[in-house]
């Protein structure tokens, strides 16, 4: 195992930075290595956004609510899933933009999006760094896109807070190999077997170094599909121009 | 720029490997690599299969329309986005599974499966391999779900190829950094302006050793966004169970 991967295998969400800002070839650097990744047809359907303004950073950050870590950090990225750029080449051409609005262009650009973003991570880890996706932003789309002037056909997918790590936590054990990797068909039994899995968790959970609880993986997701989250999401993605059928 | 970020200029899809089968342990290796990016609220929303039956392969080559290199690598892996694991916890707790169904959850989970498969690229190509995604197979989804025996709740969000490449594409550039890297609000004329880099595409499209055509991106993205791409995509997603609102 070279060295890549084994930075790789130490990643875990920082949640607690310094906030000495990093620098503008630091943040260059990182957005290349975004770009350096596959696009489906080489669309490249993202847009990165530095956000370097104060009041809109802290907005972002009680939307999120993840206060601490997203105001205090060396950066703090949106990205956005992007096919207006699309669609001003074809209105400029003067074609109909009825395939930038479809399902498929959608999850391309979440797709594509999702590719920048965690080329930037492991550029940003490679280089000490420490990374948390921000999905939170995603709890008022309507608002964040007011914020960011967004156009029509981008989504704020995630933020990304970035920065040199103060403190880290505990790699968190993930699921089992024989769960996530199967053979050809799915089996539902092998998939879905969490016996294991919930007995590591336990034990990870009860004795970690900070917030130990006395709860499992599957105890955890039953928890977490208990409440609605984030409803709005498909009517905002109507309002921004895709057709979900 | 270190080793890793160095490797991750260098990438380039791959779409000529060789048929060498690569090592149980390497694609453990990779695999374990997939687990160890972010998750959102780790929910770990992802299952890959490693596909190994030459008949079923063979199919998604086909539906893929990329015959070639996905019958012949190393390997070849699907990736899908996989929240039936959380259905059967929350069935077994009786819980209802609304919150499973959602747009936002689905949005979790291609987010999800697609930062497991970018580290996977990551991890491969720093030990010297070279992959290409296939998101072809989402020609006929409904079909690779039968293929793979899906069960409600998943989607097949891509396969991947991987293996020793035999040649290798050249690196193309990218979109400048001006029109994906913006501060603070998205600025509609500097991230759509494309003069520059159309110019680049066009030396570029034009010199290039295997291909050469006389086109820019502007113009690619016109023919590439002319006709209805997979119309199926979202009637799939809400046969699998989801409400796409």
């Amino acid at each position: 195992v070279n060295s890549t991967i084994e930075t790789m295998m130490q990643h875990v969400s920082v949640r607690n930075f310094s906030a000495t800002p990093l620098t503008k070839e630091t943040k260059e650097t990182l957005v290349r290595a975004a770009q350096s990744g596959s696009s489906s047809n080489f669309v490249q359907a993202y847009t990165l956004l530095d956000i370097t303004d104060s009041a809109i950073r802290n907005e972002l950050a009680d939307i999120s609510t993840c206060p601490a870590y997203v105001k205090k950090s060396g950066a703090f990225f949106m990205f956005i899933a992007d096919l207006y750029r699309h669609a001003t080449i074809l209105e400029s051409a003067g074609k109909p933009l009825d395939n930038i609005r479809t399902m498929e262009s959608l999850i391309v650009a979440i797709v594509d999006t999702t590719i920048a973003a965690q080329s930037f991570v492991t550029a940003a880890e490679s280089m000490g760094l420490g990374i948390c996706y921000i999905g939170g932003i995603r709890n008022n789309m309507k608002r964040v896109a007011e914020l960011l002037d967004l156009p029509p056909y981008t989504v704020p997918l995630f933020g990304m807070t970035v920065g040199k790590p103060v403190t880290r936590n505990e790699v968190k054990p993930r699921l089992p190999l024989k769960n996530v990797l199967g053979e050809n068909t799915y089996n539902r039994e092998q998939m879905t077997d969490m016996t294991e899995y919930d007995k590591i968790t336990k034990a990870y959970y009860s004795s970690r170094q900070t917030n130990a609880t006395n709860t499992t993986f599957s105890q955890k997701m039953v928890n977490f599909f208990k409440d609605v989250r984030r409803p709005d999401v498909g009517n905002f993605l109507k309002q921004q121009g895709f057709i979900l059928k």
